[in-house]
């Protein structure tokens, strides 16, 4: 995919934006391959997860090599940033010990990620609509990756 | 809701308080709106369970708009009290690494809830009869909530 | 609660369903409130829970001494009735052995039930908004339960 | 998607699999893109499932309002397909009460599927590689849908 071709699928993406009030398949396909693209560049093997505003999932799609590991935790990655309405970046100071929520990570079967890399994405009026968990680099990377991917999302 | 009516239903709360021996529906129904009300007004989307002395369920309201981890949260912090029988807040102090119940919130399935938001709800004589779990706002405001509910539950 | 009541929460209720897109606590505390009132009078202690149409919980209300078994099941049928789009006892057919969904049960970490007491609740649109789930009597008498929710939450 | 373009995409994912030891992701997503297509041509909102000959999944891409439930029935029906090395629909038969795998639906935490939708994926030299499962229509429309999906995959 060239950088026309992203031009495009992200100018979609954001058209689609204006009034849409739950992810879409399509949405969440051009965004999913948008953080694919990425990640090749940045060397990382990633997971990638998009969920619904009712945290479910709508995709998961795992890079060739990608941890096995990996998929969990992206897709608990896209739970826990529409769940708790929060980036899950948020959650590491908020769950450490001597923080408020420590702890946080045992409730909700296992589900909630207190590390980066999800993002809850948002339509233009504000709303959460869903949410991006990527997983399969480093922290730093993951939540690079997934800050990317609200970036595209979002803007417009 | 006014104020007049709210007085009411802490009457009625308190008059069943004399010999009851377990929570009972009613008594969960109208504790659980009266911590909404003081959640509306201190703007917390807010998700309230209440237990039986037993630790099982009695019931469980979510706020519109509230976190859905909110859900299990509040559940599990309304269990935690009656099983361990004391506020989900000392959990905060005795689950640190280095203190004496550090580790307690990998025990019961995860259903140990380590912040602050859940008590114990005690009859006149003293015995836990149920508990409350609140989960939606910061940890202060659901430490203040579940201890709002304590109070009108157990005055009179 | 006397005759009158009742039918002010059903106009309550109906005169929300014009419009609305998701499940509100006031609808389905309206919703339950009623469905317990129907429950006592043919002496079933039931168990009602209320979804939205993300198929995650809204409301749990459990009547006094109803089965603590309950609990799971009242839930896990409204989960299954939005996440399958059908009643509960349409599934007792299907999932039959020789019928074409046997095993369905044991597929979504056992939350599919597969017999009476769970509903979708559709708005005016007939867009399925949250499901209704309850459990506490014989099958029969969950099923006309989850239907005689269905039924007052729907009409107008 | 034209014909001519899905034409292309068979061609691609057939040139691949001369030598090919384990799914791609690649691979996946085109395979999931030509069966979404045929879902949509005879109506069924599917979900779509593959996974790798390691029984992990690749990928999982949920149609617009799909079942919520049909997200882990396609992807536990992909993996069914490389554990036990045979399509679903022919559980269906071997796990009846009476037949020899009776019960083998209540091992591996639920995640074996008893009915049609899933299909093991071979390479040329006949090992399989992975697999495709199905979840959203009928039986016969999720079988149908796996088989076409086996079928563009392997033929060439």
């Amino acid at each position: 995919m060239n950088e026309k071709e992203l031009t495009g699928i992200v100018e979609a993406v954001v058209r689609d934006m204006a009034d849409v009030s739950n992810m879409t398949l399509d949405m969440a396909l051009a965004l999913a391959q948008a953080v694919r693209k990425m990640a090749s560049e940045i060397g990382v093997k990633a997971v990638v997860a998009v969920s619904d505003r009712g945290a479910n999932p709508v995709l998961v799609q795992c890079m060739d090599d990608s941890y096995i590991a990996s998929y969990d935790i992206a897709l608990n990655k896209a739970f826990t940033s529409v769940a708790l309405k929060m980036p899950t970046w948020k959650l590491s100071e908020l769950a450490k010990p001597g923080s408020s929520l420590y702890g946080i990570q045992h409730t909700n079967q296992g589900k909630i990620v207190i590390f980066g890399g999800g993002e809850p994405l948002c339509n233009r009026k504000g709303e959460i609509i869903g949410a991006i968990g990527v997983s399969g680099g480093s922290e730093s990377e993951d939540t690079a990756l997934a800050a990317y991917g609200k970036e595209i999302f979002e803007k417009g």
